[in-house]
């Protein structure tokens, strides 16, 4: 991230916009630095990039002021010696792979969990490569969803699906997730008191911490799985039937979301309507077409995730970490459309979310980048709103009451197409018409009012667990 | 401003959002604190306001931890020793007060020029009872807009026209405002080199810096003008005369706006719309309704300023700092409506501006904050595109063209009241229609299509000045 | 304090100390700045001034990378506009005024209670004013013993004896003082629940907080003084009774000191030291030769504040928050033999705090600051390794015993002169070399072994008061 | 580090000591944290020792406030998931190290550059594992000292000496430094243009930067070079002719050195001393006693550099960065004596230097750490003084003149043994004094007055390369 600055020519004299920047984003940036010298700014612009990306990688800050950058400076006669050796990667000592190695082969129920750490350092078919080598099924979760095809054999799906079979597995092998709140921080009941984990992660500061694995790796996850099926040496056959076990217990985990959706309710039922998206958007990579599905909200971003597939890298998108940070469902889909512009995107969001981010509708205008947007409006933040109640009474949701914004209006204003449905039926004539506007390059929004008195099992759960 | 944070019991192991958010708001916050123990928050949340309060006013920030928050305790037997004892105010001591009667009692040509701590210090009465007792002219400006009434024959209106005046004037009183791009650093052209100038400021550490004051005054600026108003000893009418020319020199100002205002256009003229809504909104003062007019935007704001009228304190709104923090258009306007619902409130705005919060839209819909919108048009973020035009030639305006994004259907994407116009006719009836929407609590935008290469003489001028 | 920095050049390559400078001081700063241009040495230089010096003074921190330092400029042809109006003071408006001299006039056994602001402002003389035409008896503390002379019949001494009457006035008077952990939070034993509190001080911010005051001014400590001087009708007489009083109480707190001296120790007691060496000091300023006694320490700190006496503003130095900030004592000696090199110098310190400091005995000798210094050498950390044993049991001292060092010999290192006392009546004789010593230009140091089983009745009664 | 911090209870009422102490150490730490709940202590400790370890080790902050820290908790029946699987090492992927290896094979003069972090990975075995196996000749700095032992026929000692060789070197293998000043950010005089550089860091974001690296390679130090020596091809004896001209240019830099120590000086010569010291040290190496070797300082530092030799890991310390953070000599030499107590510690320091941090010699008196101090007393800060007058001219030594501080005397305050040396002949027999009674005990300063005109070459010559 670049950013202008008031000129150090006015600097501390009450000129505009004069303030800390550099203070402001510290405690959520990987690097911050200042430019004050225009024939540096070439180099200080190789160091963010070079930051930003090398090992676990992050957000990298630069700020220029406007004098700074306004100047001009000839080019040097001796350029300055920049540059830096990108992409290095790392892989464990053998002495830990072996004692890994050891441990899996010795597994009869091992699982597979990938987090974000495998998506970042593109592990991908390294992935595959080791889980058909191995025969180890597989749970992803994060911004590893995809990493391996959900429609894979030894692929469990995401972790609200996958977690039962992790729940009943000998050898957990974690690959580049901490043991955060996303992972009840290592916990029962995903990770039962006996297990045997093992943990890769490219920054040795983050293996253990809640939960100590027996095996602590350190070392890029693409090169580590490679490394890892390089020296395995037991037939992948002999984990059919455990992997067998691991794909019906995510069936199971399945059906019990599938029976949330038939329960009565007052309206469109949410459960029942990320499943229809989640259905359209399965059709269409079946088609051919590929494409994206992203979740954001409370409650809603809890449906999409549970009911949406996940296929290939970086098709699958949500906020990185358990319940947080909302508002993230329009920009990631807008940078789905960017990166792969001829692919339908889907955006499943609640009503509170969107709106954090949802005048950036105009920013997708802007740049044709047309994706199709269904709003779980509810009126209402619905997680904030069942807490208070949970916790202080029926009327005490205090300030988690929306207005009935109809952003198939706002998606109108911006010159896209939008659509507001009331009816179950309505939904799926809605997302084909949305579906072919976007196609046409204008971003579309199909508004659906949903019963506000509906939460998800998993949400309600959540609260007793004290994960927060 | 009071926030959650992510529980005591949860800290440091990766529970959601678990960030330094005291480190972030540090740069832009008068105090900040995290209260620790559920029996204090009384105790902290006194301490907030009385930081807020005392002094300069300020952000006081204060955040309580989840689980503080959430656990329960008993009143303790004996009740904390809270409490402040707010609202004292301070005078600058007596020799301080003779040198500035002085100065201000022999000079020819003296002008008050009011800023940001005048109003902040509630001295509207007191500064009218200053200038009756003295007869000295006054210029307004920042949030002192209407401190004293346009009307008055003594006030000179914002200093966008009464800085004519002070740059002739010999003895320049300055209450409650720093030094800053706002006041051109304390030089030319607003305050010449020869000029005597006496500064108050509740605040020492305010006083002087890029210009030496004569006299510098510590105190409370209300108390202080009385202070000064009390030892007054020359009748007022010896200043008819100047008075008279400080209001010919603010007229002739306005008329240089004016002239702008015919000059040809391809399609409504941004100044000629400000002019027209600003009429519009001193028609309904006159009538009696009284009213609030809120400028925002990087040229809009200009042209919404030279054309709007104050009448009292606190009406006339717009960024506190030359040229920046865009935006705060819309929340000022809410405000302004939350404080005196019966009065209409209009908001003259940029459309690059408003888009940054136009999404708050439904805030003043669920809340029935039935603010009247004019959206300038012009697809573009105006002043910036000038600017990079200047610099690096015509075809240069990178990131500076918006798309026309339709701000009336976002008005009515929150059920308020929208029109589009893009004809000079069109305006006075759909600010007519918008004002009785908004009347019967609805809020109401009309998007007016304005020319984008308009560009005002003062905005024009102030790039050479090098403030920024 | 104007600091370097690494170059602007070098930032960010791995330079020497290439640090985050401002980040550190950030906490225990005012203000701060770094300057990133030649030309404007000046300007920052006269803000960071400024900025120490306005209002409640603080420290100002200025860096200038050495780059910026070592270039060159030529003045320019428009100077800066530099410079500011200091020394403006504010008093606090006429019906707070008022409404403190009400409240004083009504009360039947007032107090006035000094702090660190009164010394700050410069308020000696309108102090000795206040009292003469009030006749209103005081206690000073921290930075303002001495500010009104202990031998005036309205002077009740330091807090430590002043103490005993504040609880038992009626009202309150309290200058340039926090209700901080010195003062006990505004509570008893000093302050007792039904006092009436008027609160003077030059930031709003300060007033109140864990005790409310009945009235609360802002304003400069000096002028409000005279203020209130300038507004006093009654006679001072009618307060003779009282302060009568008042000086008898703080006779009789320091006879329990005195008694507390006479207790059986095993070596020489730190209390008959220090009354020793306050005796020894009182003599110096009655022979005319004035004086300054700087006390330093844990335990140390309470006895040389007990039993040393102020005469003159600075004169009386020690830390100034209650029991906190060890060190101070010779630079705070240094200082005051460079302002007033003619005077005799005595620091009366404890060997733990001492060390954190000693060293500077270089400086001492290098620029002739010929202090005496009286080490209590106890060879431990008294106060922790009391807290320590009541806590955790009496062998559980760990950390607090330091080794034996000779502080004497250190100064001999320097070139200064050192003796080593063990026995009572050593100390005299070696009081008397030491100071002929420092009259020929070398620091002297009387190194005294003490019993360290002695600790004094007010630092055993402060562990229990929960003040830290 | 673990530190105190003023109880939660007082938090925020100006208690003792109540200050951002994160804040403060957040520029200079790797990790900081604060524990809020004593039952959470046994977590944070663990975390802290963990991130100061894992990885690239640096410093981590704990605070726990008074009051958590007093509290008491009962075990909990679930004990916390506590800990961490620490030394989990990793290797460059096998691509990359192929890269290397072809390289280095391919080289005709490479040469290996150990550096700090070397050091701190333990890799002193693998790297002579490597240089045997190899047969590539090494220069060490920093940390990296002793690495491999001076005496070792491929070892071309310290980077002073063995900088003119890597000048030359075709390929150079830098392990675990950055390209920083140390390094004189890797260009000319130590790295020429055309050299080929291969570079290892454990933290991917240490490659690169001034200097880019052909290949670039994340992984341990110790664990890579077991990885490049497992799969080395070629016989060592092939670069035997290489190796002994390196031998030979070092040998050629200590003439240099030597040379220095012979010219004409106005009392004893510090090179000349430096060597003497070394010599003596080096003496007891000889005899079987082992030893450590530390110089501190600003030009001092640079003479024991260039005469001590190094023969195991960690016996031979100094600054870590070139020139900077002066006064660690003596914590160095407390650090050395505490690891290795039957084993003579010596410290070469500068006076100025060695006053920043003289006075610990009373905690290396009371805990027995017995060291052996040299203490260059020249008066002064010696390169400062050069450098102002390089600049200034002669007269312009401001603020670099200390007095004649006598160390020797310091030591016997502490109860240690001290000489002053005025004359060279003393030193040795002053050295052996002072070993004698560093044997029984008691930490011993050898006070020698040298020639402060004299300044070395290298010293001189950095003036001029604007490394910092």
């Amino acid at each position: 991230m670049i950013a202008g600055r008031t000129g150090v020519r006015q600097r501390g004299r009450g000129a505009v916009q004069d303030l800390d920047q550099l203070g402001i984003v510290a405690p959520v940036t990987k690097w911050r630095a200042e430019c004050l010298q225009t024939d540096r700014i070439p180099e200080y612009v190789a160091a963010a990039v070079h930051h930003a990306m090398a090992g676990a990688p992050g957000v990298a800050y630069l700020e220029v002021p406007q004098d700074v950058f306004a100047a001009s400076v000839h080019p040097e006669a001796r350029p300055w010696p920049t540059g830096y050796a990108d992409g290095s990667r790392s892989v464990p000592e053998p002495t830990g792979l072996r004692r890994a190695l050891d441990a899996l082969q010795e597994a009869e129920r091992p699982l597979v969990v990938a987090g974000s750490g495998a998506f970042l350092s593109g592990a991908a078919e390294a992935l595959l490569g080791f889980v058909e080598c191995t025969g180890i099924p597989t749970t992803t979760t994060s911004a590893a969803r995809g990493l391996i095809d959900d429609d894979h054999l030894r692929c469990a799906g995401g972790l609200v699906h996958g977690g039962i079979a992790l729940a009943s597995a000998d050898v957990a092998l974690v690959l580049g997730s901490r043991f955060n709140a996303n992972l009840l921080y290592g916990g029962p009941p995903l990770f039962p008191p006996g297990q045997r984990v093992i943990q890769v992660d490219v920054r040795p500061e983050n293996l253990g911490g809640p939960r100590r694995p027996e095996v602590g790796l350190t070392g890029d996850i693409r090169t580590t799985l490679e490394a890892l099926a390089g020296s395995w040496a037991r037939p992948p056959g002999a984990l059919d039937e455990w992997a067998e076990k691991v794909r019906q217990a995510a069936r199971a985990s399945l059906q019990t979301w599938d029976a949330q959706c038939d329960r009565p309710s007052n309206g469109v039922h949410p459960g029942w309507l990320a499943r229809q998206v989640a259905a359209f958007a399965e059709e269409q990579y079946r088609s051919g077409r590929g494409g994206t599905f992203v979740s954001d909200g409370g409650d809603s971003v809890v449906w999409g995730i549970a009911f949406s597939r996940a296929h290939r890298p970086g098709t699958n998108l949500f906020i990185g970490s358990a319940m947080g940070t909302l508002g993230v469902g329009l920009p990631f889909a807008m940078a789905a459309k960017a990166a792969r512009p001829d692919e339908p995107v889907f955006l499943f969001t609640g009503d509170g979310a969107f709106g954090l981010s949802a005048i950036e509708l105009d920013t997708a205008a802007r740049h044709r980048l047309a994706v199709v947007i269904v709003v779980v409006n509810n009126g209402g933040w619905g997680d904030v709103r069942h807490e208070q109640r949970m916790f202080y009474g029926r009327e005490a949701d205090q300030g988690a009451k929306l207005s009935t914004m109809r952003y198939d209006l706002l998606a109108e204003a911006v010159g896209g197409h939008g659509e507001r449905v009331v009816q179950a039926p309505e939904v799926r004539p809605a997302l084909e018409r949305a579906l072919k506007a976007a196609d046409g390059g204008s971003p579309a929004v199909v508004d659906v009012v949903t019963d506000p008195e509906v939460m998800s099992d998993l949400m309600k759960n959540l609260a007793g667990l004290d994960v927060m």
